[in-house]
């Protein structure tokens, strides 16, 4: 046995050694925009299926509710007003749209640094939603969420290397004024992360507002409008095919002031929308491609996401859940079609419906989390910190999704074939020349940190070692993980110049 | 705001109704053997290149170590034995042999109601493993498993409708002698499920008293060779490329006994197989074609499932790691290579590195067990219990799993999509002549139960609810239903005649 053990130890030696040098950022074992799409839950007789169920749906169904000056950029561009006051959409209208709409969105960040670049297969993930509860796990109490606990979670965002974006996943319980409460989300969100964010309006008046304080930041009109940080979720339709009134005209506003709209259809299958996966992604795919020709009609080309997010329903309940395998294959079938009409698109996933980060939550973020990674979904919206069917947000559970959604992206990496790594030569050495085992070779330890995501926060020791470390305990992990992000100033922190500009013009709630 | 309110409860009255009739067993939202396959982790190009370099390993490496009676078996059906030892494998005779082994195999069960049949891209899943620990939640200890913990474990499976087989997870510490610990585990298991068996010997010598109990528990040696509902995980090779020469006699024996074998090679990727993920499936693809021809070689057609296992490691400290994205990676690229040669096939998944069934087991056990799934593996083993990098068992932990691999199950049955469940007239109706949801649908209501996996365990309740309910502890639940299968007699247990007569030929550990 002495010449293996002492081999072996040679290879400790040579692996530590070669896990001291940082790598550059190309050698990641794991990056944003990775490409997916390797799962393909929809056969292409299916998708095309779908497709044609869509063009029927607005063709024949069509959306009601439009408001006024969206009735008249649709009739302009060849969508019909009918009698029953429904705008119906001719096929060749919506294929005209597909094919001239903008097919490679960069969402763009505040440092530069943090850029999406959504097109083909390319997988990114973060937050998003509207939770109204934080979940503090110490009392295992969902308490009023508000502006602080929502400028926390985009301060843990900003540390996080695979939460890619920031849409604004709590609503600010504390503050009354709905037009405060919009450019306080947005304030909270921008001191917190130079990573994209995302946020909502109330009322078409609350755009400006905002807008104003965003040119301030950027530094001018002109600086935002090149590079625009922060994106409009927009819910511009209420399930079944009918506009939402409002929300499509602060959709018209953030395409004037050259903000990029995600265009949300968010369906609860067997509610809002058909209880099938299939006729829940049909009605989605039929309501985005409505909004899509509707941005286009107002703008050419102005940079949109295709926001297919259907939700899971329990139907024994009739209440909504998003950790199920439905949810996860409604979420993976969306991002085929997005796939499909090659479009920038987006869905839900790593939605828990437990209520605390525990075990239940750990399969149920994952499992959705990896088949919308695997199906190449542009957007993952919602990949971390959400519980309770999306009423509770939790900032540990956010620390502790990076491990997941490293995991996941580990997957949508996939596995490289070529000389290299199929590795007879190797094979043939080890067996016929060498040691008889790989742990000391050239090619294992120059792989050692480029092809394998280690966990920051899952544990991989021993028994015996975990109970020398006295049995670490994961949520204690992410707890003290949670009090130094917060501890320390925020890296998204504005200059304080601009930062004092900003509260004389705006009420801003959240604390200096 | 009356007529939506009204008609939603008469909705909720009708799914009352409908969910009190009890689904026949073709309807269940999951069942054993549903077709995978959709996630494809290789290209065409990959998986020949994979296979290729296999027979190249095969042809100029080849295996070291095989046993007298092998190297008659093999160099008798055309491999060559060479001057170093090592017997390769011409192409033609690993291309021939694939042609003609069994390519759909029955794994029996002793009741006959839950036979498992492999082919295509039907899925399984079960447990398997050789967990030296029992985790005891309660104290969070982990102390050395025993016969009765076996046993325990095999009880817990017979109840769980997504467990489909219970291979030995746990080794009998508390049996010294291994004849003993051999037969006994065979009879803790069979003892507790009527579900599939898969065992493991220590020695050839230690088949045929095994077999005799077996005979004995079947009625007789046809009855046994007719229906044979135990199988022989068998590792058969010591990666890289040497077989073990002990277990190949077993194997042996095993087929000689109409034993259905698991061809079981458990390279670790980075220390006995190489660090890629291509390398590893390579080398372990290589090994089971090497044991396929063995078999064959012996009994041609004889059942034999190929059991490619790599494991991953953590390069850093040189530990095995079975959570992470790469082991999900290496057993669906394996259950690809199963369906390119349209052999049954198995792999590992579920294995969770974390010590307790927490958050980090949750997303590691589904991580691996859904893509499993996905990539249409006939066998996925270790899916439920398994901790510490397979070294704890957790009885709580299975009892979850049972809604892991529900959910996973869900993912695998996919999409449907024809006219019905893409609901054009549906979404029609609602939406022009209807309520404007489909909470009461006839479509809604029909598939409340056939379509959607409803978790056992997982926690669907609103915060409020869960309040009220005082805040159930997904951990608790577990214990409780564990205590209520374990305070429960077998359902397996045999006739008190036959475990007398057993207990008098044998030394049998288990209380009886």
């Amino acid at each position: 046995m002495n010449a293996p053990t002492s081999s072996r130890s040679g290879g400790r030696a040579a692996r530590r050694a070669a896990r001291s040098t940082a790598l550059p950022d190309n050698l990641r074992p794991v990056r944003p925009g990775m490409e997916g799409g390797r799962y393909r839950p929809l056969s292409e007789a299916d998708v095309l299926k779908i497709h044609h169920a869509a063009l029927d749906a607005l063709e024949t169904i069509g959306l009601a509710d439009a408001p006024e000056s969206g009735i008249a950029h649709l009739t302009g561009a060849g969508a019909i007003l009918g009698d029953d006051g429904r705008i119906r959409f001719p096929r060749a209208l919506v294929e005209d749209t597909i094919a001239k709409a903008n097919r490679s969105v960069t969402m763009m960040s505040r440092d530069g640094l943090h850029d999406l670049e959504l097109s083909g297969n390319r997988v990114h993930y973060g937050t998003a939603g509207a939770a109204v509860h934080l979940v503090d796990i110490d009392g295992k109490n969902y308490r009023d969420c508000g502006v602080q606990d929502l400028h926390d979670a985009a301060k843990i965002v900003n540390t996080l290397n695979n939460v890619h974006f920031c849409q604004r996943p709590m609503v600010c319980r504390d503050i009354p004024d709905n037009m405060e409460m919009d450019y306080n989300s947005l304030f909270a969100c921008v001191t917190g992360t130079t990573k994209h964010i995302g946020t909502s309006f109330t009322e078409p008046g609350f755009v400006a507002p905002a807008i104003e304080m965003l040119h301030m930041i950027a530094g001018g009109e002109d600086k935002w409008r090149e590079r625009p940080f922060v994106s409009n979720s927009n819910c511009f339709v209420v399930p079944p095919m009918k506009f939402a009134t409002e929300s499509c005209e602060v959709m018209e506003e953030c395409i004037k002031h050259g903000m990029p709209v995600l265009l949300l259809s968010a369906g609860m299958a067997g509610a809002t929308a058909p209880s099938t996966i299939a006729g829940a992604i049909v009605q989605a795919v039929a309501e985005c491609l409505a909004g899509l020709v509707y941005v286009n009609a107002v703008k050419p080309g102005h940079p949109a996401i295709f926001g297919t997010w259907p939700f899971g329903l329990d139907l024994r309940t009739g209440a909504m859940t998003g950790g199920s395998g439905e949810q996860a294959l409604l979420t993976a079938g969306c991002a085929q079609m997005h796939s499909f009409y090659a479009l920038p698109g987006g869905a839900a996933a790593g939605i828990a419906d437990s209520k605390l980060p525990d075990m239940q939550a750990g399969w149920e973020q994952m499992c959705s989390n990896v088949m919308a990674g695997l199906s190449g979904c542009n957007m993952v919206y919602e990949a971390a910190g959400m519980h309770a069917s999306l009423l509770g947000f939790c900032h540990e559970s956010l620390i502790l999704g990076d491990d997941i959604i490293g995991q996941a992206l580990r997957c949508v990496r996939g596995i490289e074939v070529n000389d290299d790594t199929l590795a007879l030569d190797q094979i043939a050495d080890v067996c016929l020349n060498g040691p008889g085992h790989y742990l000391g070779t050239a090619a294992t330890l120059s792989r050692m940190q480029s092809d394998h995501c280690y966990p920051t926060y899952g544990n991989r020791m021993s028994p015996k070692e975990w109970v020398e470390m006295e049995k670490p305990d994961l949520l204690d992990t992410a707890t003290a993980r949670k009090e130094a992000i917060l501890g320390a100033p925020s890296a998204a922190a504005l200059d304080p110049m601009m930062d004092r500009a900003i509260r004389d013009k705006f009420n801003i709630h959240l604390k200096g």
